[in-house]
């Protein structure tokens, strides 16, 4: 027979008026922790209701309450006829709970993507916004009045953006990108070919995971975006670095050391960030590659909207006729990067499984943004943002090579490609990049050190800047700024 | 030298006045083609543009913009004093661009999960709305016009919600989140243990790549949500089907059977379909096993919100001492599908990785929406339409119990669990879940059959109906329809 406990009774169970918590739940979660903590063993009997109420100076309800909360939680059990008892059912060592934050265990158990999970960076977007920030769009130019708009007409009827939706996306946003890749990029497709998924980082993940297993190649141009190749390498691919010259990708020198790579990751329209274009035999050679090896080539079509020397070039998928482009987009740049939308056009035999894997990881992308997204293409807007940052960004392009020319002369040399947001500063004199990146930081200003986006072959140290998110008239100031940080010993 | 030539030239240049493109597009486009279609090869050389202008009937000037686009984009070349030509770069043979969709490859190349995802379908959400579509909210009671103005608020100024945002999502959501699960969950944590993913199927997703290498074993409950299983399986985990009785998830027959998973994938608030709990020995022991075994748990809170007997049970997480638990939730349930927003809560040890991880995979999730979700739950929104919709599905849940007794007498048994938004009818008779699902779907209603979510052990057939989204006025008239479906031969 279980020893019943006597009053005072209870020790551990103490009300405390200056606690928020309503009288029932401090009663209710101190008796929870004295059974887990070991205080009331299985098979203890409680005090009856009315006598813990009376202790506790409570109302009866109130503790019958408690009681039932900690039966249906398994906690506590009823004998009929012999009162509430701590169950019988828990084992008799119980774990301590605790609720402390810290790097209590300094290597858990990982999957192999866990563990070289733990060695990356991912901070991006946590970027201090201080001038010459790259890949950034002048975010105060966006017609974000426009765009609520937009949400708020698509949303008006409430029920339409509510469900699942469709796996791929939307239909209606998807014909809306089909339409602007075949004015824009020249590249006609089938809306049934594109997948919307939730970012561009998001579509590479699906490229990589149903393309290529664990270990397997993939060119990636070096220099590159530093949070891409960490992807491709943290989901287990083998990088294969692939030099970049005046012409985009070195393709052949690509297909001598990695003839066997499974997938080929490319920014044809502007690498970043060195700023140059896949010249179209290489865009042909790259093409005819993957036909005889079975490869796929993702075509990330980084800032293609933005060029300011003639209409965009096409994209390279508009020349393949092997089907062996999976192109991907996103409106980070040409819109913002906080809508979180990306897509990708796949070649009809890959439509299945792609769609299918989407559904399954990702289901399907916020609804309501799809369609305000869809209304905002479809009325117009996107169209002429574009037009819009493509003048505003020309004319900063301009402020930031005329000024930076004179500000930085014999300290770096100013390269401004023909086209996106970003400039690079090589450094002249022996100072690295990084170094040199430390004393920009301290001067109130952003840029990244080239350094930082080169995986084998090394080069000249050189600042990426982006100049398409600061004003013209702040150029000068700004740059003579940044020439005293260079300036420093 | 190469031959000129000569018109009435190009034959394959004809400008259409009923095409919507520009003229010079449609030139451009034509000449591109001729270009990769062979008609005109490698070092051709180009009439003069006047005579092409003449020709064709439009500017010089036009001409030369198109001629000028060409060069750019590499298909022509101007050699001084001596006119245009069609690149010498180019290759001799060049791929015939074509743009049909259709599985023209039958078997394309790809990793083990792309060729996995080939063989499932994901087509969740593609649904019809009809009655007594399973895990459906009350769609329309939710207080769209109440999140219409939180999303209006918070996207007034513009700018704060247009970066990427915190990787591991926006603070001030994760506050609201950690609130909500104190408050209703009894399961205290640090926002700092918390990663926002798109979606609850995103946070499982990162969950399986982070601490599951392919062939790793994972419990799953048998029977078992199928989008959740397959997701699993086609991420490579070898699935372990584990037993479900009154007390839930049978952790000793797992344990004898599959003793080195490195996952256990459990619904201990509410098992989908069935509507159990798992016992609280039951709790204890999958923790102990986790922690003996180093293996992890990922605990989906499944439809914890609503439960209409008593108080919801607490977290199987507020009880984990061990640090095993990966808690998933989501707002696809307690809000609406659409808003793809979910959230892990992890064990301090993995908060880097996992927030590495999410980072590189998702970036981040709409930023606007999170801020909007805070202000929801902030503003008490959250907690009152939970209230409002447990009352609100307690009497549709009473009302269809009531109706299904009488209108299923003799056809099936219906059991209602104390929780969740759908229902079983156990069919009488020896006719198959899956004959009887078709004739309900031919009877305009909706359902899943049971056996669509048994992995390994068959059960008896029944009927998975979602009661939450049908007014309870409308049961009877529904019941008798599904009766009539149900008793046909």
């Amino acid at each position: 027979m279980a020893k019943q406990l006597e009053g005072p009774i209870l020790p551990f169970l103490r009300l405390d008026a200056a606690v928020a918590l309503p009288k029932f739940r401090q009663v209710q979660d101190q008796l929870r922790m004295a059974i887990l903590r070991g205080h009331l063993r299985a098979g203890a009997r409680l005090p009856a209701s009315r006598i813990l109420a009376e202790e506790l100076g409570l109302s009866r309800q109130t503790l019958v309450r408690v009681l039932e909360n900690l039966k249906a939680e398994g906690y506590l059990e009823a004998r009929q006829g012999a009162g509430t008892f701590v169950s019988q059912a828990l084992p008799r060592q119980l774990p301590k709970p605790h609720f402390t934050l810290g790097e209590s265990d300094a290597s858990p158990r990982l999957s192999r993507i866990g563990a070289l999970s733990r060695g990356v960076s991912a901070e991006i977007g946590q970027m201090e916004q201080k001038p010459f920030l790259p890949n950034q769009p002048a975010l105060d130019r966006f017609p974000f009045a426009v765009w609520r708009k937009c949400w708020n007409a698509v949303t008006r009827s409430g029920r339409a953006t509510m469900g699942y939706g469709d796996v791929a996306g939307e239909l209606v946003l998807r014909q809306r990108i089909a339409e602007y890749l075949a004015l824009h990029r020249r590249d006609s497709c089938d809306p049934e070919q594109i997948v919307i998924t939730p970012g561009g980082h998001a579509a590479f993940t699906l490229a990589a995971l149903a393309l290529a297993d664990p270990g397997d190649g993939i060119w990636f141009e070096d220099p590159g975006p530093v949070t891409t190749s960490n992807l491709f390498r943290t989901l287990g691919l083998h990088l294969c670095p692939v030099d970049v010259d005046s012409d985009g990708m070195d393709v052949a020198g690509a297909m001598a050391r990695h003839p066997d790579a499974r997938l080929a990751f490319v920014m044809p329209s502007r690498h970043h960030p060195l700023g140059v274009t896949l010249s179209l035999p290489r865009r042909l050679a790259l093409l005819e590659w993957a036909r005889a090896n079975d490869a796929w080539i993702i075509e990330d079509d980084y800032d293609s909207e933005f060029r300011y020397d003639g209409a965009p070039l096409p994209s390279m998928r508009s020349v393949d006729s092997h089907d062996r482009i999976i192109y991907a987009g996103s409106f980070s740049k040409a819109l913002y990067p906080g809508i979180r939308v990306g897509y990708l056009v796949l070649p009809p035999q890959l439509v299945g499984a792609f769609r299918n894997l989407s559904g399954l990881i990702h289901r399907s992308v916020p609804v309501e943004t799809q369609l305000a997204l869809a209304e905002f293409i479809g009325g117009g807007h996107f169209a002429s943002h574009l037009r819009r940052m493509r003048g505003l960004y020309a004319e900063r392009r301009e402020a930031f090579q005329e000024a930076g020319r004179t500000a930085l002369a014999g300290l770096a040399r100013v390269d401004c490609s023909e086209s996106g947001l970003n400039a690079l500063a090589w450094l002249e004199g022996s100072r690295g990049d990084r170094a040199v990146h430390r004393a920009v930081l301290d001067a109130g200003l952003q840029c990244y050190p080239l350094s930082d986006y080169t995986i084998a072959t090394r080069r000249p140290g050189a600042l990426i800047l982006g100049y398409a998110g600061v004003p013209a008239e702040r150029m000068k100031p700004y740059l003579g700024r940044l020439a005293e940080a260079l300036s420093q010993p």
